[in-house]
């Protein structure tokens, strides 16, 4: 049991905090064998990384990722796999005022009485930066899993708007800053974000995030389910608030006739879903339809609007805050969200393998 | 590592299908020299138990607990409580239909699919009957957690009706079968839920759970945050497909200014939150403020409406479920999420008292 | 993480006190479609049980076990087994002098010391009836392991005799109530025994256990290793006292030259060894050799023999033991060394199929 | 569940080969607010580190360690500790022969076998090198541990040659090479060794590890037992072949009157033994007397001498070790022993806090 890792087989342990010299992860179960390298990884680092338009934070890190075990001549060994990304431009002055104050809406508070000390540089451990040594664990997931497994996610709500279905182009999501895959969303949104931005506020936003080509069977019942790993996968990403699995919510509204996917045979013989209201999980097992979930995220707490709250005397002051910020952190989810479905379903492949067989 | 396990220090291991001889729990890590005896658990299985209304399955169980290791005396020993409930009223001739053909939007293709074999009677394993154990956990979580912290559950959305957060009467959800908080919306969704069933048709449900009394600093990140332990917790359970904590998806629209929870000195100089938008969570680690999430259940899938489908040879057919289902399985979700709620925070105790001490 | 618990893939929970209405188990992970019912379990645990001789305690238990899950028309179904044996001759007044007094040697003092309380009829938790749910599970597990994995048991020391080994005969260990492969000591050991009963001390054992037909390959590095887990399952028989696997502490005193076992290209192509000093695993992970493992087990602490000790108030006292104890423990300990290996080896199994694929 | 983590609530993983960029190892669990630099942990690195003596390997590390995470401003927070070690010295092309052939009685054709690849130099993971790593988590772990409990350990058997009980002083482990705590054997095993070290031979060693101060109550019965949990560690260790505790395998030969521990009414009213057969555990619990246990290390299976083995293609073969190799591996097991005694006790001290309280 460990606080700082997750998976059962595929094990993801992360460790480092905004400010410290790294951050990194160490991945244990990883199959031997498989091609690995560095260009596995970094693209996804990338796609999280900040810095890269004004939509996003203007800490200017390189994100590259170093192996630093477990590969031997480009190909996994079997051993754990120590990834390692060095912290460039951590401007731990920009946090001075957060030493003594609880930023509200932020982890800062709860540390503090939880542990009884916290490094305040930049959140520390609770620092978003932590989520991509979830990205690189993702991309080496992504190489466990057959190639026909593609995961892939979209922001479909920035604040007050959302996307229009009906426009939906997955390849839309790499041509905007938004990994929208709504173009005409996208342009509207750009206005939006830096009406927001300007103002010294922040939005919060919903992504959606698609596994398709997963197999019939993976999941265990009951406390191995995949939609209850995959909720507390996304939960636990920073700023998550709620999480739906298919209909999600809108399932408690629909009568039981309009609900339960009805089947009927394939082209092949296999079995085939007319609807996708469990969004390819029934009974906590993949079905073999698409996986499809969705996870809310909350504004960016850190804003320049001066907010009230108390310092570690407990003494009622304000604060706004420095430092530099997204204005809306759901957008960087996008890859983390991806990432985290990654690990949970080659996490549910070794298992079923382990259990089932081949 | 257990598939049919959860809890890191409290740990329940739950065992048993729908129509064996009897279903049961495993809890480890119970503190010593709590008194415990079934009068304990009794009054939550009463809570979940079938057969008490029209509105739920109408199948007769008693659903009395035994207590079969683990304390002497009446007192906890710190040794493994095992916990056991006689099947008493499994009717597996009304499922005879169930063994070659799959219900739409259960759980029987999946474990087709998976295991290569299933115990088709009354959904086996995967039956809902399942919960039970789940709540006779819950109780012994109760005793772990301290007297003031109270955890409690109310139905707020039944199909398309939902109550009037005006009218919230905790002590209404006694007096309704519902669990429902507002009784004039009880009254209403007696004549709704009547028309359901009548029409062989089910809706689903959204359920609250709050547990007061926490204190600030249970929880860990990264992965062993609280909000995720509860997700899961909750999307584990039968029919599930979303969960929200604090405002939830609605945060996703909000702005930071309005998302963030202000904090002021309280009147005995400790922090106050002046909102709680959070659900009592920030950073993975309680704040101190009521825990509040919600979660969907999904229609009931077993239907007396006729729905295509196919049979384990792979061919075309349609089926409507017999058995004795309820027409809203959410109603008995409340009991259930309570007890999740339960162990979790119990759970959160003993890890907390571990690395940081009392 | 469970305390009462073990296995990472193949996971057995065990529970229940020696005077409690039953004791039992839970086994998860187990692959689905396997053929099992009570005649796969009783005969392990029919090896094990007590009053079969007058060498073992006399307490008459039938051990009958009954198998309350996790099978559907005699094949398992890939969810839990929870297996139950009730404790049917459980003469508790036999300990009232235990509930006061400490027996030296045993768990007495230190549960009482740990928890605060304890179930002091018959050792309660602390009891080696605990062991008959491991002999159980390990029936389950040599279904799991395929059919040439060959397991199996000797006693080969019993207080100051031992067996020759040039007299080793695996069919001599059914012969006689030692489990011995030496009839010639088998018989001597009968009137040495009896001497030990009637003068109502005991002795101890050292047992070995052999696996054939385990491939190369199963065991990881480093906190995985084979030889770890199965120091780990055997040091946690009640009275171990020391592990050793191939040549053990004698290695201590070996040349490097002639501790390491040399190989040559075998008859089909497939590596040899030619000794087996490292007793089949090499790295933790097995060489395709027997493994080979001893454990000593100290002589039965509850002897008729007053000895000194206090009691619960601190006062010094004296006490004998009486109920019904086996003079030697190491007897029955055979069956449960056998179980133990056989929950490891399928335990790795599955976690080898589980990394690197069939 | 990770294969290269141990410990339950104060987790270690580790990482890293015997001649990549780096080794390293993340501790999660670990209590806030505790002071930690790396001057509390390169005293113990230091102990075990190569070429000291021209008993140990001539590889020249400094072996010096960088916390990366988990501390500010000298003090814990409660997240995890990353710490890292650069490899300065690797000579890869010493083991270019390995690469194609495998060392009899080391971990290469079994890793070969398992993972179908394996990092040959220098024994890749499977180097002893890895246990430097362990050694940096026991430091950690000794700041966990109340400052009474003293862990200490000795050589007391170097192949043919043991220790004079008679003469034990702890202090003289300071000053010799050897860790022996007898002066006059150390002075006779230099010459001894440097006989088997000239002669390209090798040999094994018994090593005691003792913690004094641990007080009555850690451990937790069936499957956490302090016995098991330390005979997993010890067995764990590079070229450990057996573990025992307090009397260990001479139990097997004791009478119950001689082995069970009396107990009488200490000074303080605080129960004493007379004995200390147990070696401190009983029933899988600390008793309150020192805890003891000895582990036999088989001799350095790198020899100079020529053996037979086989080659990657199955072929017949010879081969001598070259690279610098420790004519006694067990010398340098003595601080790893102490270290995994050290990471054991905090894990159980973090564990029976969780569920009995302080």
């Amino acid at each position: 049991m460990s606080l700082n890792s997750f998976g059962r087989l595929f094990r993801v342990t992360t460790w480092g905090e905004s400010h410290g010299p790294a951050i990194g992860c160490v991945l244990d179960g990883v199959p031997p064998r498989m091609t690995l390298g560095v260009e596995d990884i970094q693209p996804f680092l990338d796609k999280r990384r900040p810095g890269q338009s004004r939509f996003v934070s203007q800490r200017q890190e390189s994100d590259t990722v170093a192996i630093l075990s477990g590969t031997f001549e480009g190909r996994t060994t079997g051993t754990p796999i120590a990834l390692q990304i060095q912290n460039e431009d951590a401007r731990s002055g920009d946090y001075d005022e957060n030493r003594d104050k609880f930023r509200p809406g932020h982890a800062d508070y709860t540390y503090q009485a939880k542990y009884g000390i916290r490094d305040h540089r930049g959140g520390g451990r609770a620092s978003a930066r932590e989520t991509a040594t979830r990205v690189a664990a993702g991309a080496v997931a992504r190489k466990i899993l057959d190639p026909e497994v593609v995961i892939r996610g979209a922001l479909i709500r920035l604040g007050e708007k959302q996307v229009d279905r009906a426009n939906w182009d997955w390849n839309d999501t790499a041509d905007n800053a938004f990994f929208c895959p709504d173009a005409a969303a996208a342009t509207a949104w750009e206005v939006y974000l830096d009406g927001v931005r300007k103002s010294g506020s922040s939005v919060g936003a919903v992504i959606e995030i698609e596994a398709s080509g997963v197999p019939v069977g993976w999941g265990a019942p009951h406390y191995g389910k995949l939609d209850a790993d995959l909720a507390a996968a996304m939960m636990g990403i920073h700023a998550v608030k709620g999480v739906e699995i298919g209909a999600g919510f809108a399932a408690a509204t629909l009568s039981g006739e309009d609900n339960a996917d009805e089947m009927r045979r394939g082209v092949d013989g296999k079995a085939e879903f007319l609807s996708n209201n469990a969004g390819g999980i029934l009974g906590g097992i993949s079905t073999g339809q698409n996986i499809v979930l969705r996870f809310a995220v909350k504004p960016t707490s850190s804003i320049l609007t001066p907010r009230r709250t108390v310092n570690l005397s407990g003494e009622d002051t304000e604060m706004s805050t420095k430092g530099r910020h997204d204005p809306c952190v759901g957008i960087r989810a996008v890859p983390v969200g991806e990432a985290m479905m990654a690990c949970v379903l080659a996490d549910h492949l070794l298992l079923h393998r382990a259990q089932c067989g081949g």
